[in-house]
């Protein structure tokens, strides 16, 4: 049994004095040679490129962000679940369908881990997956357009922490609930969650071609808290691992209440066994409400399908599927290594990471050794599974990573550290300080069968006095570390934006020579597109007016507008005629309850403008697009709503 | 007279021509022992500060964002005209009020110029004014907190573009509108613009000890465009120039027809004069209808109140009080010299710099040596205000900052340069190329009296090939040149975020010292505040339901409520305990149409949750706060609307 309240105070206490202990090791002007040769190890000089991307998640943000390494430079904000004013994602009339849910349009949401998608158990650089915690959902982002192309949410979770992770071939998206509910949703007393939560663990199959998603199906386990999980891979290819935590179940004040028992579960969960389950007609189809988003890349639009059904799954129905591996102290982290063979457990409230084996497990499941069940799941005995325990010396260990060379990195919240240490012998090789309070760290490809172990990121809770004060509120902190040779060396401290929990790298060389530069004119299919200046008019239906613009450096066609009323609708449809890389143009309107638009070249993007006064107002490129950019302007003329003035437009006359 | 379309489409592609040209200079792999030195120069060592703040314009973002020197590393984005899920700004109840227009909430706008206070022509650091261009208005931004805590439209503007610069002792903050409309606003014609659209250039109070603003009075100007401006400084204090373009009033195709005319004009605005006539009752009080939103600092919340009235000022009422400075080829940049002597004005479409003599202009007022007028403005003789004209052999100059060693910085658009020249003699000095296409730069405290001559920052409009591509869409980019030698020396690239066009930068000095670490709890006078756990409940008022919710690690005070029915709007109140540096919670629950909270230590923050479905739903933190983060989570339960569930609340019971 744990300790309860006086321990978990005891380690937070511990935390403080660690965390301001770090800050007096790193004084101001502290630079010499070694600074020097760390500074040309990081610097990417003017016309040169990284060595890596990495995709790290905004965590409250809602987005994705992408990195250089080792410049630690951001060079793009993906929006995935929030509304972005920077591109009108979320707010033009294409986007908006994205952020569709059963519970309406939510314009935010926590995403918090990021995985590249798989072929043969390796980096294949076509999508990047990332889960929405609050209104449980899964997107997937394109790594050509690096723009969000899919969005599906998940019912019966609440919570969607223990995802988004890819199978060995992208098979699957897995999704995982973190909070147990009551599956249906019924009105019942919260005291009532012992027995009667449960937990939805979700397998989203991934279309091989064009990615799309759908849910194969869902597992109904116990009402326990799901934290994260991993693919089995090589060997343990076809089963999934998910670290559990509130095995006790508890539904207030889980600080204490959910750090009694001395060990929680792993959920190994055999998904092939499953897979040919249901495959055979097994499950159970219930009614469910969830929303399906899909941008088509030739519309250049989303459209959100509300999907009424889901085909849940008793895993006690199938003999075989799933077990539990017990293992100490609350565990966060559950990663396996690029062999497959190892499945590693990191109790948060420990100084010891346990180890188990596949193989093992494999051997004392087919010899049935079990140590009774919980709710019909057969528990395995932990002695039976453990391959070894790593005697760190830290607390509060997190997450692991792999190099490719045998060896495992480690972060330690409590302690603030990144613990290296070897697969097999236990052995702990290094340790270096984070600052401060690292949660997850990210080798790129470190979680997948080839990693690429030159650097370990760290991405630190903590920011404190890591850079220039700006108030109240900071930005959180990564560190980089270059592990290529025997030990560890923090070469430097890169802010982040938002709140990185997790992150994928990958190296530049599998996605830049494929990142797509413009959408080409010919292909855009969108219903209001405006293909040559020459197309651009506008349409009275109603009150709604359709503006068909075109913009092309320096104007817009058109650029004088009459006969719009107040009352309208305008519906502001702009095309950008471009087909140069990196030449977009923006769109904006005076007093619009709404963004401006950011149009590539060869798209089309559309907003509302509803006009409440009479007048002439102004509209204009809001991208520096040209030497005559400021000269991008034109004018809407409104009348009253019972004006009988009729449409005109012109440019230039 | 102009060329017209030809000249203008060779530009254009000459343009083109440079840009794809100055790629092939800088090849991979060209690292060697100067890039070995820049390295060491840029590198900022774990543990050490950079030494200069640079705050860049969001552009189309909407928002500031905060960088350092010479790192080049973001540490902060600061929400201003955006909504921004992040931190829940636009989104909770408390800064939804900051959006409020005359238009309605307005999500978004286009921020361009930020200026940073002064006293003495010197720049002071207590807060940063910035523009938003779509739906005119100006922010002031504490460099205490570093957060937005006022906004007010400015009425009769439509493109609010020449704006938000500081007199010198932050007397005023002045915004000029771009694009001219009528004043009052009327349904009329497109094409009788010319003649009849006002241009406002309004001059905004600054309270000396708040800092809150109040538009003391517009200038009603003629109908041109008002692209940029700068107060005097030093001899010139009083006065304040502005760029026009489009003197030629053309109200459509601006590309070709506001480039017409051979010379535009800056105009020089003696505001003393103005200030003083008003003073004595002068000006006229038009009806007016425009936001004025403050952010209270012990409520943490804004309120916005609709102003009714503004005071206008017909120029050529007031001898003396405006003039116009002919100026080639539709300037840009208007910007003065630190000794407040020579005022440059860039000619867009030219290859030389405009310089003119403040001492000449006002001998040349006080001779009434005028070349006729316009509008009834005197126009000035060219000749007798020209101080000098810079030959830089570049194309497209735009902006123009200053060393204060008697060096001026111009950056070329069109030949995507920064070209060194001295002031007085006019010689070029130095030019280094930039990639690509330059808008403006920045040297801290480089449009003041003291200029900190240190390193020159060029904000460039196109990226293309700098960084690893991400898709169709990109970050721009800033390039870092060393000045502190005889020469400017380029010595990095970093990305920025949204599309910074302006920047303002401060040796850190000047701010690190006072920022602001927390918010005191007993000084938090929120009327929702719960400033114990003992103080935590929940109260309805019909269909409202207010949760005074506590956070501290790691748990919210209640945890578990009942009693909500569908149709209620919860009002979930967060105040954070906590009073250490860092220690941020956030609040999300399920399906809430609203963004998360990131509620900082001491503050109050409140979201709505509207209920549509029965069920026990989840809430949680969603800052990774502590070891047990992941158990900082509770429930509510939601009943039928007809349930008679009273309400009911608990923690660990």
């Amino acid at each position: 049994m744990k300790k309860h309240t006086y321990l978990v105070l005891g380690l937070l206490g511990f935390a403080a004095l660690l965390t301001s202990c770090g800050n007096g090791n790193q004084g101001k002007g502290s630079s010499g040679a070694l600074n020097s040769s760390n500074a040309e190890k990081v610097y990417v000089a003017p016309g040169e490129h990284d060595e890596f991307y990495a995709f790290m998640s905004g965590g409250y943000s809602g987005n994705l962000t992408v990195y250089g390494l080792p410049s630690g430079r951001m060079f793009k904000e993906i929006p995935v679940f929030s509304q972005f004013a920077t591109s009108g994602y979320g707010y033009s009339e294409e986007t908006k369908p994205m952020l569709n849910t059963s519970f309406g349009f939510v314009p935010w949401d926590d995403s918090h881990h990021p995985d590249i998608s798989q072929t043969n158990g390796e980096l294949d650089g076509r999508w990047i997956f990332i889960n929405g915690n609050n209104t449980p959902r899964i997107a997937r982002i394109s790594l050509t357009t690096f723009e969000t192309e899919e969005i599906i949410e998940v019912p019966n979770s609440a919570g969607n922490h223990s995802s988004s992770f890819i199978t060995e071939n992208t098979e699957y998206v897995v999704a995982g609930t973190r909070f147990s509910v009551p599956v249906p949703q019924a009105d019942m007393p919260i005291k009532e969650y012992k027995g009667n939560f449960k937990g939805a663990l979700s397998f989203i199959s991934v279309d091989p071609e064009h990615g799309h998603m759908d849910i194969k199906f869902q597992i109904l386990m116990p009402g326990f808290n799901y934290d994260l999980s991993h693919p089995g891979r090589g060997k343990s290819h076809g089963w999934f691992f998910f670290t559990t935590y509130n095995t006790e179940e508890a539904n207030s004040l889980l600080e204490v209440n959910a750090s009694q028992n001395d060990k929680d579960f792993i959920a190994a969960i055999n998904w092939k066994k499953i897979e040919e389950y249901v495959n055979n007609g097994g499950g159970t189809k219930m009614p469910a409400n969830y929303a399906h988003n899909v941008y088509d890349e030739h519309t250049h639009t989303a459209t959100s399908v509300m999907r009424k059904e889901v085909l849940t799954v008793d895993p006690t129905k199938i003999p075989g599927a799933v077990f539990f591996l017990p293992t100490p102290k609350s565990p966060h982290g559950c990663d396996v290594d690029p062999s497959g063979e190892y499945i590693i457990g990191n109790g948060k409230l420990s100084a010891d990471l346990t180890v188990h084996s596949f193989d093992k497990m494999i051997a004392a499941i087919e010899g049935k050794k079990f140590d009774g069940e919980a709710y019909g799941i057969p528990i395995l005995k932990f002695e039976d599974v453990l391959a070894g325990t790593v005697k760190s010396g830290g607390l509060g260990p997190l997450h692991t990573e792999f190099d490719g060379e045998g060896n495992a990195y480690t972060t330690f919240f409590i302690s603030s550290e990144v613990v290296m240490w070897k697969l097999g012998t236990w052995e702990v090789i290094d340790r270096k300080p984070t600052y401060y309070s690292v949660g997850h760290l990210m080798i790129p490809g470190g979680n997948s069968r080839k990693p690429f172990g030159k650097y370990v990121v760290a991405m630190n809770k903590i920011t404190k006095d890591r850079y220039l004060p700006t108030g109240p509120e900071l930005e959180h902190s990564a560190q980089l570390y270059d592990i290529s040779g025997d030990k560890m060396e923090l070469i430097y401290d890169f802010p982040t934006h938002g709140e990185p929990h997790y992150a994928a790298g990958i190296p530049a060389e599998l996605l830049a020579p494929k990142s797509q530069k413009i959408y080409k004119l010919a292909e855009n299919k969108h219903p209001y597109a405006t293909l040559s200046p020459a197309d651009a008019r506008v349409v009275r239906d109603g009150k709604d007016v359709h503006i068909y613009m075109s913009t092309i450096r320096s104007h817009f066609t058109p650029d004088n507008i009459e006969g719009v009323k107040v009352g309208d609708k305008v519906y502001f449809h702009i095309t950008n005629q471009e087909q140069d890389f990196d030449v977009p143009h923006g769109f904006a309107v005076i007093g619009a309850n709404t963004s401006e638009l950011l149009v590539m070249p060869g798209q089309t993007k559309t907003i509302i403008w509803e006009p409440k006064q009479v007048g002439v107002w102004p509209f204009y490129c809001t991208d520096f697009c040209s030497a005559l950019h400021q000269e991008m302007q034109g004018y809407v003329r409104v009348s009253p709503a019972d004006s009988n003035l009729e449409l005109s437009w012109s440019l230039g006359e």
